[in-house]
């Protein structure tokens, strides 16, 4: 069976995605029994060239015409932001297609509202690329610790930032320098204010606790502080301490049984795990009485490890709710996972 | 609704997970979703003291009584061991029950037939906790990473050759001194062959390298040297050297398509990722040329962490094919996950 995929947006996560599916279509069928066709894809800008080998007649600029479309079975959103990624999505699940989103500012801020949605429409909504960028960790979170009474959550979720404090920790650069840098390397945005403020951080963080702990957990309830305010001097402090400053997200249920999240600039012994993980990578821990200490570290952007995450979600929301079909017996896969 | 188990075994990892069970069912239904009754555990010796409270009608002496028990949904294995465990899971799958088992043995084994007669039955297998104990490491790999061309798996699964080898580089003991150590501790069995032979990563090796590329690579094929051979001059060698031996397990795909899989000793650079992990932590690396580099590290045994990953997969089992139920708008999990 083929699954018809309309995705909305095509930036460096859409692009990376769509090129995925369709130079690697058959690849994909053959290794997870599932054939993604795209059937259309969103933008703004018709005339801007893009990374993957498309019909001109699968793109339009009319998002919600692909929403509605019938011929659609499953709605990808990478567009970002609210506006108008929330009403899309909305849209898609009302009509009862299932949605794979990266969105973390969505998902944060009107996630309750959409896995309601969700819920009423008997449709899933997947998210494993909005933390982590390719790092499984949502669906860790979500269902492998499903039984667990987790303590607390925290890491390095935001690249940006972490890029630009190493730089300025192992080159002695200046914040402007090492942002300046991170922008010229394609790592920040032109207006890098929702990495350097926190926000990003604050959405992911958002979201981690609000799995983790069963709650909703709004991301104005993130005390957040950003790295702008992070000096050479504070950083040489730092380092002559033998200590690194890295933004760090966390949340963890205090005595009282209230959830305490926060970002902000830490300064860690140069012996603590996250001390050592640089650039723009990644790693989240995940602390409960009965698992331990659980650290996931990888890739925490670009458009590729995020495309790979959404990539996942697509093939196991596409998969659901079919019969299992007879595979290759040297593969245990798909009989192993999905009934 | 209440869904009822059956566990077969109760030793250290057993033991654990039906303590939880017991003690924790009403927080593990408020969390879940899922009222997860212990209606039958199976054990050898009914006279033996157990760390759980149960009345004593609910245990038994007759696995496959528990097995075939028409008042019991799912079957939790925890026996181990190729026999009786492979009858046991293949009578309950063919009686309509999930299983859901920490038995690496069995899954490398006979892991074919057992999905087979799982999918005949239209029910689930799930083993997350053979591998890399309370790591998430197996659904990560299968469902989020299921469209990735996974290039290579490899790192630390055996937690009591890690230890043994960590006592023998931080506090110059002898293998046998470290090996008598890790037994007095309980990391290591009376008969430590399996760990020190490194016929327990050869299973979880072969478990991976099948996930990771789609194809049966089976026990046998994964190419063996433990550590019992490692003297206390390797590893004051390794020392002098800058590195640090540990065994290794990994499986990647050679130029030629086939897979190649082996566990041995590795003298690793000290600044190797693996390097520093210590005592009976895992840490198991996947990579691919979309997603890079990632790495998972936790407990890798003992009882709780392995009996956590088991109580997931029991949630996921137990949850799966019921309507959604409407929760707390608080809690966006069980909607996002389960349709």
């Amino acid at each position: 069976m083929t699954v018809r995929v309309g995705v909305l947006g095509a930036g460096t996560v859409g692009g990376a995605l769509v090129n995925r599916l369709v130079a690697d279509r058959e690849a994909i069928r053959l290794k997870s029994g599932v054939d993604l066709e795209v059937k259309r894809v969103a933008v703004r800008d018709l005339t801007k060239d893009r990374p993957f080998d498309l019909k001109a007649d699968r793109m339009t600029d009319m998002a919600m015409s692909v929403v509605t479309d019938p011929g659609i079975d499953v709605i990808v959103e990478v567009i970002g932001g609210l506006d108008p990624a929330g009403e899309l999505v909305l849209a898609a699940l009302r009509s009862g297609k299932p949605v794979v989103t990266a969105n973390k500012e969505l998902i944060a801020t009107r996630g309750q509202e959409i896995m309601e949605a969700a819920r009423r429409a008997g449709v899933s909504v997947m998210y494993e690329a909005a933390v982590g960028g390719g790092i499984p960790v949502i669906r860790p979170l979500a269902e492998s610790l499903a039984g667990e009474d987790i303590d607390a959550v925290s890491g390095i979720v935001n690249g940006t930032t972490n890029y630009i404090l190493t730089a300025m920790a192992k080159e002695g650069r200046s914040y402007q320098d090492a942002l300046e840098e991170a922008q010229r390397l394609g790592y920040a945005e032109t207006d890098p204010a929702d990495d350097v403020s926190g926000r990003d951080a604050a959405f992911k963080t958002s979201i981690l606790a609000s799995l983790a702990f069963g709650e909703r957990v709004a991301p104005w309830e993130v005390e957040c502080v950003g790295i702008d305010g992070v000096t050479v001097d504070d950083v040489a402090a730092a380092t002559a301490r033998d200590e690194v400053i890295k933004l760090i997200g966390s949340a963890e249920r205090g005595a009282d049984g209230r959830v305490v999240a926060r970002v902000q600039p830490v300064s860690l012994p140069s012996e603590h795990p996250l001390a050592g993980v640089n650039g723009v990578t990644n790693a989240i821990f995940i602390e409960g009485p009965s698992v331990g200490r659980l650290l996931f570290t990888g890739p925490g952007a670009g458009g590729q490890p995020t495309a790979s995450a959404m990539l996942g979600d697509l093939i196991q929301v596409a998969s659901r709710g079919r019969p299992p079909r007879a595979r290759s017996p040297h593969d245990p896969k798909r009989q192993v996972l999905h009934r």
